[in-house]
């Protein structure tokens, strides 16, 4: 099948149900004192999804068999753990960067933003407690997982966010409020904040399976362009959409005084960009020797080319 | 060597030398823009490192080999890695518990905190960036600890600072000010909370060599008692020392009217619950079929005994 006839919307949903059913069974209602409803209001029902469909697409390129139902069977275990523990990591730094003493938002995906629900003592319990379930999502002691794969996961994923990944990169956006960072800068800024954790799921996907080297960094290539081209978009749609549309407040890197493509390079230089990188993407898939890249080139051309 | 002449301060300042040296060496002070700063203060130079040397106490309890310098090879690679990765999970949990919307505490091991000195966001980013550090250093990928340790470690960590463990404990914690418990509330309160992480080190001291399930068993009742009688000497501390003794604010559970043992079983009947803590512990290890517990018995005498 060629990208052109990849019908992604199709690919998406199957994978984003069982991802949506296995987030609801593994973010725990149970927790005590109001602790699981947090959690659970802060992951489920919403949120494009992007970082575990990346999963879930490099998963399948890799995987030995490429018909649907082994393909389903073998992405099923470790790629839905680590589908669903990208997710995790990704939902607990917007409940954290959403809180006053950050960002101080109060929308999120159409909804008030976990602390205006539940105060913020709460929501930083949540999100601290989002992090720790995606290490135990990705060790689970019922056989499923080998060990070995269970170790490259979570090496991979406390690596993504942590003070050399988003952590780190959320640390340079807070203190670089006001200045004007070179191009250089931004990049460092974007890759850490946005793209570790972009190019992570990538690189989850392809451990959930034996890949050869050459297809090992062509995928790190691949998530590191999309990584980028991820945020220049993201930047690119502060102030070219509405509120409503995005979900989020609109406008508010300027509002904030935030350094962005857009202030840097202006609007038209930060599309020519985006597409640039979505070239660079692609590149990498065609040089990976894998075979079974649709649903990478699908998403890496609805990162650039989408809306909201 | 008897638990009478066993020398736990030379013992533990042979340990605790490894692991300040190895902490101040992973704790990167190369984090960007001000983050590795943050996480080192928090880190560094203070706190007694309970959690680190019930890590290497149980390491070495099960140790195949009980002579020093063999030991000290086998507890230097995986038992160091889990000694500093609990410390850290501990360390950041003070951090985010500390902040105004949690305890509001401007004084921790007799230090300004650490959003009083860089500031509430970057103290959230901190303890972030803490946890994340945590797994990876369960996770290398030098060929020192093997895949399955590492694998057993992430879990084990995992589950003691999630939603079943700390995070958990602190949600009923911050739920509880001014409720009256029942004693077996208050029990699950502080076995999440506190008891959760410090049975998750004697756990992962226990997980990074082989050990019959017998001792498995009587280390996690050792751990679990060690855990709450923790707690309920923190709470009789709480009402007895002065803050100068104890390196943060005196009588703050009063102040915050929280439910404590000291409040609910009053001060006599819970120092005598303290000492049964002990005996329980002390009666696990004896079951244990260990011979190289001196250190774990002499841990426990002191979190019961202990004045600071």
């Amino acid at each position: 099948m060629s990208a052109g006839t990849f019908d992604l919307a199709a690919w998406s949903t199957e994978r984003l149900d069982r991802v949506e059913q296995a987030l609801s069974r593994w973010v725990p209602a149970s927790a005590p004192a109001g602790l699981g409803e947090a959690m659970r209001y802060a992951v489920l029902d919403g949120g494009k999804r992007l970082r575990p469909l990346l999963v879930m697409a490099a998963a399948e390129a890799v995987a030995r068999e490429a018909d649907g139902m082994a393909l389903r069977a073998q992405t099923n275990g470790a790629a839905l753990r680590a589908a669903c523990a990208v997710e995790l990591i990704h939902a607990y730094s917007l409940v954290h960067d959403d809180m006053p003493s950050m960002d101080n938002d109060v929308l999120r995906r159409g909804k008030p933003t976990v602390h205006v629900v539940y105060g913020e003592a709460m929501a930083l319990l949540a999100g601290d407690a989002l992090q720790a379930l995606a290490f135990e999502l990705l060790t689970p002691d019922d056989g499923t997982v080998p060990a070995a794969t269970q170790a490259t996961l979570c090496r991979l994923l406390a690596r993504a966010a942590g003070f050399d990944g988003m952590a780190g990169g959320q640390a340079i956006d807070l203190t670089s409020v006001g200045l004007a960072l070179t191009e250089a800068q931004l990049s460092t800024m974007h890759r850490l904040k946005t793209g570790a954790l972009l190019q992570g799921s990538v690189m989850m996907g392809l451990a959930c399976a034996e890949a050869p080297p050459l297809a090992r960094d062509a995928l790190a290539a691949y998530g590191a362009a999309v990584g980028l081209a991820f945020q220049v978009v993201d930047d690119i749609l502060d102030v070219t959409a509405d509120s409503v549309t995005l979900g989020k407040t609109a406008g508010k890197d300027a509002a904030h005084d935030k350094p962005t493509y857009v202030s840097l390079l202006g609007l038209a230089a930060s599309q020519a960009y985006a597409q640039a990188l979505l070239a660079q993407a692609l590149a990498a898939l065609q040089a990976s020797g894998l075979h079974n890249t649709d649903a990478l080139r699908a998403l890496a051309d609805m990162v650039v080319n989408r809306s909201c």
